[in-house]
């Protein structure tokens, strides 16, 4: 719509409608199976439990639970997640060093704010999450994708973007079960990566909502948990691990950081829910987070492997898709002269729908990709739209 | 601390942690008298009838409301609050021209990330909200003061501004029992300043959180209400009619300013709690709020009445001070040659506090002012902490 009438700030050209968020208005018919979206599947989220949990705070603390509360956030809360990150991430954090965020898009926006000038260099892998590119863009950035294999950034690019490159703000990296390639990185890449913002003395920003979504295999350190000197930023969420809706993350930073990380959010939105800070704290408190994680793994694995068994059966050779040890997302290579963009338009006539991969490349030309999530339909659906898509392909790359 | 080792944006050096929240920390000590926070009451929020809509919510669409949900916001809320504004502010909004925000913090940040490039212009009150003037500064644009009475901006004053300044972006105003001033626009000069909006074309950005808290007199068109021509941004809130530790705001904005903004909220934090929203959502349904205001209004006349007579008979005639007809603060000027940081220390040796009124001159130099909530101590307290002010005062001056 014409804005010609306000005198907009510059950085606004820059912005333009998420895809995803376009697309998903159009697999929103019922009789599409959409593999689009990145929704956690709402049946298992403890809605009972948190029923009673609200009902006690408020009843209990209602005055406090409902007032203004501390930027940096709950106490117990910061609490419980520096040890939960200690314990699962093998990071050694305390309290101090977590600010509550309202969603982990929200520690982007600020790592953007924080770091980005107009023109600076945020080196990422290709492809990468679509939100934080969009969430960085709007400070105008030049963006330099990483050659990224199935064990993360190639470390030889990663130095080379690093030396040819002198204004280079952050690395950002999603280590454990990426969005949107469900890629994961080697213990040895993340070293590499590591000893290179080190060398460089470059952050690395360290994106982890999907890492205690694992199907198999063994948990690997987080990237925060390898540094011995204060370049990481880790961001972490409850949104896959527990509940999206509630809007409650959070991000771990060295303590000079973390200072602005606060000034910024106080700015920004004063202090993430005061209730919703509380209700988390207390179902951690009184359930923990283990047998819902459990809970959602079990399904998510079951999911991924009806999704991986109709793809090894039915898709066309010329296609490759990834194998994910975890998380929510697979990724499709199609033939380089095919797009997903033509491909989902088939999809959609048949009702199946998944997101381009093109809008994961920030500096676009990888049209040949597709992502494909596994987690938020069920079963049958599942297994039901896999033989769709894969005859919609085989039509497709003829 | 030191943040040589990262290189941070430019607009960090810009950014300075807020005198308010560092001032709060020392008035914390329980047994000062802090006039100093701008907390609502407490004690009044409704928090029982907010316990049992949880639990019900949660039992009844759990899924539903711990799951992603729309950047706009929640249908519902969103009519409902077109609803009230219409009936209590004469606007003429509908759904689709509201945009749920995290708190009006949220909506005052997205405001500058919209309209402000460096070196642009900002028309503001003197003094004006200091959470506003944090959210502008962090993206460098240049203050211009307007002269300020108890009428609001003096319109002569405000287009010698607009007149003056070509790179003026919006004009910020909080026409309702003012924070920090608790001073009102007339109606005259609510419609000069949409006059002056249109004939210069820039943009107004109204700042209503106060509007329902009307302690007397006739509530007064908000300035959204008298624009015909899309040039104004409405920003309200729940925070001081309900609750604001939900962080539930909103804003109204003509259609492709809207756009805009749902771009930047996308980048910002996806969207606002979808459980917080079905929350407010489900009390205004059952309750509405106009009970509630009512509450708070009765009980916020008294405390404001209360203060206002100890000031009257005991302050010292070289200090002036607001009488406001609703809303959370006073303003007091000393003499010119008075510091309200000095005034603040002796307090403080009386265990009674405020806040210096300098911090809310985005261009300093008008130390001789304080700030003075009357909201959230008990009748009791505000008697006391208004005769150990006086007592200090009077001293203070001499």
């Amino acid at each position: 719509m014409d804005a010609a009438k306000y005198n907009l700030a510059q950085r606004m050209d820059s912005l333009r409608a998420s895809e995803i968020r376009e697309l998903l208005k159009l697999t929103q018919r019922p009789e599409v199976i959409s593999f689009a979206g990145g929704l956690p599947a709402a049946e298992l989220f403890p809605a009972q439990e948190m029923a009673e949990i609200s009902r006690r705070i408020l009843e209990t603390e209602g005055c406090k639970a409902l007032q203004y509360s501390a930027t940096e956030g709950d106490p117990t809360l910061r609490q419980q997640i520096a040890e939960r990150m200690n314990a699962k991430q093998q990071t050694q954090v305390s309290a101090d060093d977590i600010l509550i965020t309202s969603g982990s898009q929200q520690g982007l926006e600020f790592s953007a704010k924080i770091f980005i000038d107009e023109g600076d260099v945020i080196l990422c892998e290709s492809p990468t999450y679509l939100g934080a590119i969009n969430a960085f863009r709007s400070y105008q950035p030049r963006f330099v994708e990483v050659e990224t294999d199935d064990n993360g950034m190639v470390p030889e690019a990663l130095e080379k973007a690093l030396e040819e490159n002198d204004r280079v703000k952050f690395i950002y990296a999603i280590p454990d079960f990426q969005n949107p390639s469900g890629r994961t990185w080697s213990l040895e890449r993340r070293q590499a990566l590591i000893d290179l913002s080190l060398k460089y003395g470059v952050v690395v920003l360290e994106d982890s909502p999907y890492a205690e979504l694992r199907f198999e295999g063994e948990p690997l350190p987080a990237l925060k948990a390898l540094d011995k000197n204060d370049m990481v930023i880790f961001l972490g969420t409850f949104s896959k691990v527990f509940c999206p809706g509630l809007r409650c993350a959070w991000l771990a930073a060295p303590a000079p950081l973390l200072q602005r990380y606060i000034m910024v959010k106080q700015g920004a939105d004063l202090h993430t829910s005061t209730l919703i800070q509380r209700q988390v704290a207390s179902f951690v408190e009184l359930h923990g987070l283990d047998d819902n994680i459990s809970k959602v793994v079990k399904v998510y694995r079951r999911r991924r492997q009806l999704m991986l068994d109709v793809f090894a059966e039915e898709l066309p050779k010329q296609a490759t898709f990834t194998k994910p040890e975890g998380g929510m997302f697979l990724w499709i290579t199609l033939p380089e002269d095919k797009s997903g963009r033509d491909l989902l338009e088939k999809c959609l006539e048949q009702n199946v729908a998944f997101v381009p991969g093109g809008a994961f490349f920030p500096n676009g030309g990888r049209e040949n990709t597709a992502r494909v999530n596994f987690s938020c339909m069920s079963d049958e659906k599942i297994v039901e739209g896999a033989h769709r898509f894969c005859k919609v392909m085989k039509e497709f790359l003829g």
